[in-house]
């Protein structure tokens, strides 16, 4: 049986990324993966500015609190300064250009303004309130590496540097397929010993949540043909496969068969629960990942397992996921497999939803996070925990 | 001066939701938010199921490890079953519905099939493997609360329950504006004096990502006539009408004059660093915020002060923000003001950006998180502190 963290090493160890690169308009780069590092081709800010409206001078300049300095210019934000003249202020907005021979800004509630003149009455220290060329971002600096996935700061720190455009990886395409004679698609009357498929949902939701494009082939019936027509469809389309359900060994389990048919499959035995059996394989080269059937399953081996390899796919890099010291409001034994218990916060400390089958997918809806109990811990009340907010799989 | 729960608190008494209900199909339902609650319709599971591939019995029929039991039908799941007749068992798999009659699944590892009957060496308790009818969800629960913005688990649920289509708040529309005459737009020459606009980035980025729809109105001179032309189209179009920069009292900062004379404005003195200052108000009796100039004052008040009220703005309900206990890398004296510094995650704890000035993008791009360091905190090297993660800002 691997641990988890062998079957995620090892999904990694194969994994590559899967695709090109494109160019991408910055104000719709949200989300999307830098293919190339961007290196700083300008400084930021480009030259001093003032932090603050007030006054421009040179520090020795000072007549003192009593003599008023002439003012011959007034600089706002956007405009081009002329050198300050030896022994002159200038009038500076929050945000302008601080004129050649300026060294010092004296913010306007220490000066008291004269016509064509002002009394500074509190004199700063040298360098006061200015905002040094380059002291953000210098020329050449590496700001943002290849594989970052792009956040709101990210994009805005592009655009300070001038950049409309950025060199990114091309969205993964993700094929998903949901399997079994049982399904029925929500809207649909479902008859006896049917139940609404919910796994296309869970999928499709994580997977465009990380930036993926989602191909949506629907539900498979429980026979060969059926499932090898889909499969083979999918990995025509598709760079990776995904299905739910339908890679145990049973009777009735086809997918395993038809993949094992269309290239190559493994049942991986992973000391995880909620979550086995994992499958991963190829079908016509491309990756295969078969998650187990039941929601719950898949919710936390798609999140666990499959997500640090789908990202490696994309070209993403993954951090790794950093779990948080947090108090259990619950005990619990430990057992031979990680296990990923439904959690929610609560002034007391994490608490347990009472009822943690795989079938049961509304404790992920009632939840926020995961508490990852380890082989064999044994969680006491009061005692810390690891804790996973749902929020930093992103 | 307000303090940081001050002032969402106020911001949030004077909050309701601005948009109107509609449909929208469940597949595409990710990050909306619920216009009602959602109650179950049915049972789920919607009959009592086998959990795993074996044999279907009547506990008190077992005649013993040595004798074999007629097994008169076959069950997959999505298939019919027939009612168990006493003295024998059913061959079942995985999700198919358990027959009438039947109190017991057997798991297949301790069965032995013979032809047409099956030897159970080892019979499990009464009821074992079972999923119970209505285990999950209950015909008449309510599931999920109107406000719940929905999460890939939420959507697989509302699935689980035949909805293939929920009733959910319009998107919000917010308008953006940035105001400033050094500012460009990246892409277009910069010349001496200015900068690129990055405030534009980061607020539609942050924005989209909570699911608004953000009408983008670019940059505003600092001309009256300008800012009132822009800021009037924008209250026509938007629920909501954000600006960034122009709203201290210079000279040169025509929007608090504009708002104040096309509706009404109140300066905002709130104890946060960075984030002075902040302005509300309404313009045409549309909500009006103005948020500072620099990047990360854009950040710091956008995510801490402007998020709760425009969720709440789209009718979502907000949890509001739990910091988690973090240990510091680092040692800083506190102030009058609310700090959010930004941090990054290590294995000695959270380490400091060593350039906290609200001009310094940088800090938000190279950290993870915050520190919200309270007004006179001291924080200690290896002491604990409130750490929020940018992911929780979801």
């Amino acid at each position: 049986m691997l641990s988890v963290d062998e079957a995620i090493s090892a999904l990694l160890q194969g994994a590559e990324r899967l695709v090109g690169s494109e160019s991408c308009e910055l104000i719709d780069a949200l989300g999307r993966t830098l293919s190339t590092e961007l290196v700083a081709t300008i400084d930021v800010p480009p030259a001093d500015n003032s932090a603050m409206d007030g006054y421009a001078l040179r520090h020795a300049d000072w007549p003192g609190e009593q003599t008023a300095l002439p003012v011959k210019q007034r600089i706002t934000a956007g405009s081009v300064p002329a050198a300050l003249e030896p022994g002159t202020a200038a009038r500076i907005f929050t945000g302008a250009e601080v004129p050649a021979g300026a060294d010092t800004v004296v913010m306007q509630e220490h000066c008291q303004g004269a016509p064509d003149a002002v009394y500074i009455h509190k004199l700063p220290a040298l360098g006061a309130n200015i905002r040094r060329r380059g002291q953000d971002i210098t020329q050449g600096q590496r700001v943002l590496s290849a594989g970052r996935r792009l956040r709101p700061q990210d994009l805005g720190l592009a655009a300070s540097l001038g950049f409309a455009s950025v060199e990114v990886c091309r969205r993964l395409k993700v094929a998903i397929l949901s399997t079994g004679d049982e399904l029925v698609e929500p809207g649909e009357p479902a008859g006896p010993g049917q139940i609404y498929n919910s796994n296309r949902f869970i999928m499709k939701g994580l997977l465009s949540g990380w930036g993926f494009e989602v191909i949506d082939l629907g539900i498979a019936r429980d026979r060969p043909e059926a499932v090898r027509e889909r499969l083979t469809r999918a990995a025509e389309r598709a760079d990776v496969v995904i299905t739910s359900g339908g890679v145990s060994v049973g009777e009735e389990d086809h997918v395993k068969d038809v993949v094992d048919e269309l290239g190559s499959l493994d049942l991986w035995r992973i000391a995880i629960k909620p979550g086995k059996p994992f499958a991963f394989g190829r079908i016509l080269a491309k990756p295969f990942i078969g998650l187990p059937g039941n929601p719950v399953s898949v919710f936390v081996t798609l999140l666990v397992i499959a997500r640090p390899y789908l990202l490696a796919c994309q070209g993403a890099a993954d951090a790794g996921l950093q779990a948080l010291p947090a108090r259990a409001a619950f005990s619990k034994k430990g057992s031979a497999r990680e296990d990923y218990l439904r959690v929610r916060t609560t002034d007391r400390g994490l608490e347990l939803f009472p009822n943690q089958s795989s079938g049961v997918l509304f404790s992920a809806c009632w939840g926020d996070g995961f508490v990852r109990q380890k082989v064999g811990e044994e969680i006491r009340q009061g005692g810390m925990v690891d804790y996973l907010p749902f929020t930093s799989f992103t």
